[in-house]
């Protein structure tokens, strides 16, 4: 009997802590993104948040910036560069006024995320050796069905955080 | 030695069950906001995103909607009104243009969470019998050091939250 108990208690350990696990692990099927191979990362969509954004002009989107526990527990602790593992994904949805929220209020005040945008994800997969020619960095787009953008978007994504390098390539900082 | 390791097993499940509860649990510490005598949540800022919004006006905003456990499984799940447990968190930070990102793309496009706003935490916290006459729901307000709101702030939540009625008082909806 306590051996019976012994191996259900291990069992339903393991399992706890894969289960815990899984939203935080690494790649998943489906289509990985050209040039860097990423792929969508299960559970995204529970990471934790990092931030939040609007961006004008061509963009005229609202974003949340959410990450994996290597990148959360990095950002947390002001650890530059990030390590190996962390995983930062940005979702971004068209900016709307919501006509709901502003009946209420009785002006235009409130705008909230409407349908996802072209290229709904994107993230950043920091690997310093597999990336190493690109500052530790793999990049990849996915439209809101998992589809990956082509090669000539994803050339574009280094050039431009290139530019970021006192915070290792990444724009989005911690929001308290 | 099997005991020591058997005993060493359940330890380890059962700190690993506890861990893991410890962001979807109740009230925690803290001084409690009038009226409905909500405190703040612990670990509120692990919860899963519910949506961003930014709010023009006197409120000058951009923030993340965030929720406990029972409140994002109401929300995937379309489950009208919202379960008792559910709490959802309002976080919201001043809206500020980000001059770093906007040297990079060389124009004024892009805006970032700056410093905590006045009440920069909010909670909705779900009793259907505690809360009977305000909906079922306790309103909370706190500053960045966890300070609550007065009773006057306190009162004005539930008639404005009252005109939501079709979506059980609440405005944000869940962004996929």
């Amino acid at each position: 009997m306590r051996r019976i108990v012994f191996v259900l208690i291990v069992v339903a350990a393991v399992a706890g802590v894969v289960a815990y696990m899984v939203p935080a692990s690494g790649q998943a099927d489906g289509e990985a993104a050209p040039i860097f191979g990423v792929k969508i990362p299960p559970g995204y969509r529970d990471w934790r948040l990092i931030s939040v954004a609007h961006e004008e002009g061509d963009l005229n989107d609202i974003r949340a910036i959410l990450g994996n526990d290597v990148a959360i527990n990095a950002y947390r602790e002001g650890k530059l560069p990030f390590p190996d593992g962390t995983i930062i994904a940005r979702l971004s949805w068209s900016y709307v006024p919501s006509e709901e929220n502003n009946k209420v209020f009785g002006r235009p005040q409130s705008f909230v995320p409407g349908s996802a945008t072209d290229w709904y994800l994107q993230f950043m997969v920091k690997d310093s050796k597999k990336y190493a020619a690109t500052g530790g960095w793999g990049f990849a787009q996915f439209n809101k069905d998992g589809k990956p953008a082509g090669e000539a978007l994803h050339k574009t994504c280094f050039p431009c955080h290139a530019q970021e390098k006192a915070r290792d390539l990444v724009f989005t900082q911690y929001a308290p």
